[in-house]
């Protein structure tokens, strides 16, 4: 048991105020008011930080963090075909270790204690090394559907092994979704299959859809129907279901979204730096849908910084719609912690409260850009002015993964030694 | 003479390479590849570091900064009425030094050598202030043409003033402008007489023009004029102009600009943060506008972060046209640093030059968010995925004011402090 005393808890949809918290192996005992009763419980000082869940991430793909820089300011097509595909055709066992360790050591010095990462490569090595790290995931193998019968039956048998292995393991760290890549790489009755074995393994369904309108048109022409109906037509929203982007939909889509249960992870850094646009995300949570974020990868944001993906998802919307009251700084906080625990299943993660999991960042409160600083002001600050730097410890299932600013699970020199010798080897 | 050694030098439309600066007094000497060969000239070693030119803020409001994070998520004429008006009324010569001394601290570790502000309150020793710490700046008085024919001349008599007493002072530090607020808090015949004014003394004439939907409707109800035609019509673009915002324009208002050489001030995230749109700047730089890039105040953005603004003036337009191709990585940083000073109307200031002014400030390139790390990568880093607290050491007219994130002329822990009182004073 350990205490962590003065402190501001910062909790969604709660005032901020001055308390402590008490740890029992991975769950929180209690989070309180006040000071601690000192009775023997060893007792660290948070020094007056602001204490918040940690932040969840919820669509990635750490396997191509190798490639930040690799191409940008390109149209998506010549970006795929010039960059991505004949960069990751090279990728090593090597390449892929070193590129998750560095997204792994960037998320953690980010304040992301959760995260989904959707890949095709060395999914099973990734998945042991997210359980020495101590961080807590959900893993999905990214699959396209090209080539033989033999190779696609091939990529469902990977998720089915990885969800046998994997799901549910580390302590309950890790879980296991079923992602195929997107309806415009997997046809309809690969799509079906993908669905069937995650409703058959009660598990995450996770795709990217509607990202571009130019995706969407393509989809109308080819099957007539708009990919968001084309996947409701499947069953991929009678389970669990989180789609990333959701960029092009309509109120109808947003709807449906809501009356399914399906949430959203809305990248709003990729969304822009890509051309996809700007997701309706005020209408989205205005009608009742679980809006989460994520980063995408590091080829397309450039960085892995949930601080300042949560800070665009709450500014887009308002320059969008040419309204400020349309989102608040709550709304993105909370989108950012339990929003993204709630869309990606998980339970007991996201908010500082007895017997949920002590997923947690300590916020050091004595920037500039923090001032002036009071109560009531300090979820404005995290949401409009923190940076990812002011981040100084980071927890998960009451481990310390990061204190003053140094890994305390990976070694960072040794992560960027690495990751700048594979990328060379990409020349 | 001094020298720095062993940097990168990243110069806007240049290819970043390996070399050194020497600087005598307040210029560069010498900005060359390689190493320098010692001849008993003091010798700093920039450890591989990126040397950038200082970022030039070209459109903020200092005096305000005690404001941050006092009213968010409103629509602007609440924000004003609630927030603004009524706090700045309580405001005395404590609180906008306190404010200040927080902006310039703020400004100087995110990168800032440069700025312009608009203020209408204790400009003077504002001036003073500037001169001591060492930042460069262009002051205007605010003007607001409300209230008595005496109280506006007096306002014009400010302006005046302070072009008398600082213009070109504290060894060229110093340039005053003349900066009414708005056209819609000041009448033409008022704005005329600011115009007047600027092109009698040849300052810069600066003002906001067409940052949001409404501004533009009312003022086409009230005078039957567009602002940006306004303002043309009143003779301002004949001199040296910069308009804050210019989101509400039409493709013939970016061709006049262009014409007539008037510098746009981009504010990405205080444009969000109102809700006042998106500023269609990549039309504006592809019909050879010169766009520069501002904060804004701590009350509107909440930061004075020009990092995260130049990813932002980067970003956006690809969204908003959905097309990454419409902006690149350059550009930005072409705008945020020798385009505002283009803009500011100041020589020899934003690249790093023989003969230039020596405004530079040094990356440390080792955190994990810019890798992996080659020189071609470099802009891209820069732009898409670096952070301010990245920024090691900034200098000015050859002068360190950031050293190892310490500033020099300045008391961070007493800035804070009296921010924080000040603050407190007014609730
Ligand atoms: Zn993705
Ligand atoms: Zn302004």
């Amino acid at each position: 048991m350990k205490i962590l005393k003065n402190v501001v808890i910062v909790n969604p949809g709660e005032k901020p105020y001055k308390g402590f918290v008490t740890i029992e192996k991975d769950k929180f005992i209690s989070v309180s008011p006040g000071d601690p009763k000192s009775q023997g419980i060893p007792e660290e000082d948070g020094c007056g930080g602001w204490l918040l869940p940690g932040l969840v991430n919820t669509h990635g793909h750490a396997g191509s963090s190798i490639l930040r820089g690799a191409g940008d300011d390109m149209a998506l097509d010549t970006w795929l075909k010039t960059v991505m595909w004949p960069n990751e055709s090279k990728f090593t066992e090597e390449t892929v270790k070193a590129a998750t360790n560095l997204a792994m050591a960037e998320m953690i010095k980010s304040g992301t204690t959760t995260f989904l990462d959707m890949y095709h490569l060395f999914v099973d090595q990734f998945a042991e090394r997210i359980a020495d790290t101590g961080l807590k995931a959900v893993l999905g193998r990214g699959m396209i559907a090209f080539g033989t019968e033999e190779e696609k039956q091939s990529r469902l048998e990977a998720s089915k092994h990885l969800i046998q292995q994997f799901h549910g393991s580390a302590d309950g760290r890790l879980h296991i979704a079923v992602t195929p890549h997107a309806p415009y790489t997997c046809p309809p009755e690969f799509m079906l299959k993908a669905v069937e074995l995650a409703l058959d393994k009660n598990v995450l369904f996770h795709t990217h859809c509607a990202e571009t309108k130019k995706e969407v048109e393509e989809h109308y022409s080819t099957y007539g129907i708009h990919p968001v109906d084309h996947l409701h037509k499947l069953g991929a929203y009678s389970g669990k279901s989180l789609l990333a982007h959701a960029v092009h939909v309509t109120e109808a889509h947003i709807d449906l979204f809501a009356a399914h249960k399906v949430s959203i992870s809305h990248n709003p850094m990729s969304n822009l730096k890509l051309g996809s646009g700007i997701a309706p995300v005020a209408e989205m949570i205005k009608r009742k849908v679980n809006v989460s974020i994520g980063t995408d990868s590091t080829a397309s944001n450039n960085s892995l910084d949930m601080v300042e993906e949560m800070r665009m998802a709450a500014l887009l919307p308002k320059g969008r719609q040419e309204d400020p009251t349309v989102t608040n700084a709550d709304q993105s906080f909370s989108a950012a912690t339990v929003g993204g625990a709630r869309a990606l299943h998980l339970n007991k993660t996201g908010m500082l409260k007895p017997g949920w999991f002590a997923d947690m960042i300590l916020i050091d409160p004595k920037g500039l850009h923090l001032q002036p600083q009071s109560l009531e002001k300090i979820k404005s600050h995290i949401l409009y002015a923190m940076k990812s730097s002011d981040i100084q410890s980071v927890w998960i299932h009451g481990k310390q993964l990061l204190k003053n600013r140094e890994l305390t699970t990976l070694d960072e020199e040794k992560i960027i030694y690495e990751a700048n010798i594979q990328a060379q080897k990409l020349r």
